[in-house]
């Protein structure tokens, strides 16, 4: 089916990197979208206090708080602190009116995957009971194998799925992102799966340029890559998902553009690509 | 168990890549390494025939054939050509006493992976009884998910040994590059796995840079990266390979260096972080 409207389309502020919150708001508003995801760095200056209520006056719905995580680190205190940023994270998601922070988990150069892997597990349980108390969702974004080394451990979506098993709280599921795990042939299984299990929080949308220039700010447009983006749509609905289609694109490119007329781009690779 | 010394210590000829055949055999042999594994590229202009007469004289082992594959075309005809290179690195291989031809499977940007993966399963497919003719292994190197958009749509363990299951031949089997495969957290099972079956063909050494500078020829000497070596080989050794340790680094960098001294360095580093 393709896709009809933009009610469910939100766009990442980080996508459009080079604007103010207050210029995402307005900007995504005269464009006619509906649900924007905030990162940190876009209310960094005001404080969650005054985005949330710029949000709420704007009318637009906060699909999710990006980000927090990055548990692993040799020293406890250093562990200690990525959990209280995912606390705040969480309290912050809460003021803004975020249902979910997403968690980039992190990984630690010469520290063995496998202790990156337990402290992440344990940094998220701990995180867990002040989530549900402030009832925001932590999403688990598993992140492409290229990032394996210092930016998150955790890099396939079964392995994601098997670490929120592990938590065993509805509290914790999944952000899947195009990017990081079109190549997966289990894909569509572990979508299934996690769909079954009540996991998927959280969907992302870009494209994978097949000349790649950089390995973190050269995401693609929808279209402008070879990611099948309906296809995994497709999976998704089909694996129960209703929520939002969020597209985050980092792309030194793309921001160095009017971001009106990338913003235009979006929409009408959103409607007619995806 | 540390590497006692160099008796299973194999250098792609793409290693050290300023290198002749000849003075790859001679340099190599200088050094005390004892086995090799030949690229195509290495001995293009002499052919296989003079090139099997001075690997014979040089009594250096052959522990490869690097490479062929890129079965996945949009025309029948392309695709038949692939399989007909195929065909001739087996006889190249069978030639110069290699034991095994390493396949990078390919990819094509805009078909979907599905169908590469099929169109791969049935070039392989077709391939085999010419493997077992010339008493020839085929060699599955699944690629970094990295790669899944043009060179490989293999790009897991798990993949590579139910595509070898599918075909389900003694003469197709898998190379496991710790570049491509050390950041699955499924990777120990899949080793155990793959060796049960018989499928461990061949093992790449070298290592994975953090702030890897290149996406094709930035990879590290070993110990130069994130990689930990010694448990993966433990990994191989505990399920049962016993063959050679063959070192295979794209390094634009190391490339420019006296290639004796870098082959030094490479001894250095397969005894010391091995």
């Amino acid at each position: 089916m393709p896709i009809a409207d933009c009610t469910r389309l939100s766009i990442h502020t980080i996508t459009t990197k080079p604007w103010s919150l207050e210029q995402c708001l307005a900007g995504y508003q005269r464009a006619g979208v509906r649900g924007l995801t905030v990162w940190r760095q876009t209310i960094e200056a005001m404080g969650a206090k005054r985005a949330g209520q710029l949000i709420r006056a704007s009318g637009l719905a906060v699909t999710a708080l990006c980000r927090s995580g990055f548990f692993p680190a040799r020293a406890a205190a250093e562990r200690e602190q990525a959990i209280g940023d995912a606390k705040l994270a969480i309290s912050q998601a809460a003021e803004i009116g975020a249902p979910m922070v997403v968690l980039v988990c992190g990984a630690l150069p010469g520290m063995p995957l496998a202790q990156a892997r337990a402290q992440i597990r344990d940094g998220i349980a701990a995180c867990e009971p002040c989530a549900r108390a402030h009832r925001v969702r932590l999403a688990i974004e598993p992140l492409h194998p290229l990032y394996a080394a210092d930016r998150s451990a955790v890099n396939t979506m079964r392995q994601a799925r098997r670490l929120c098993e592990e938590i065993g709280s509805p509290w914790v599921g999944i952000a899947v992102d195009v990017y990081h795990t079109w190549w997966d042939d289990s894909l569509e299984q572990e979508i299934a799966a996690a769909g079954a299990a009540g996991l998927l929080f959280g969907f992302h949308l870009c494209d994978w340029r097949v000349d790649t220039r950089h390995p973190l700010n050269d995401r693609g447009l929808m279209g402008e890559g070879c990611i099948d983006l309906p296809q995994i749509r497709g999976w998704m609905e089909a694996a129960g998902f209703a929520g939002w289609h969020e597209v985050e694109i980092f792309s030194d490119s793309h921001w160095a553009r009017d971001q009106h007329a990338f913003l235009a781009d979006i929409i009408a690779a959103y409607t007619a690509r995806c």
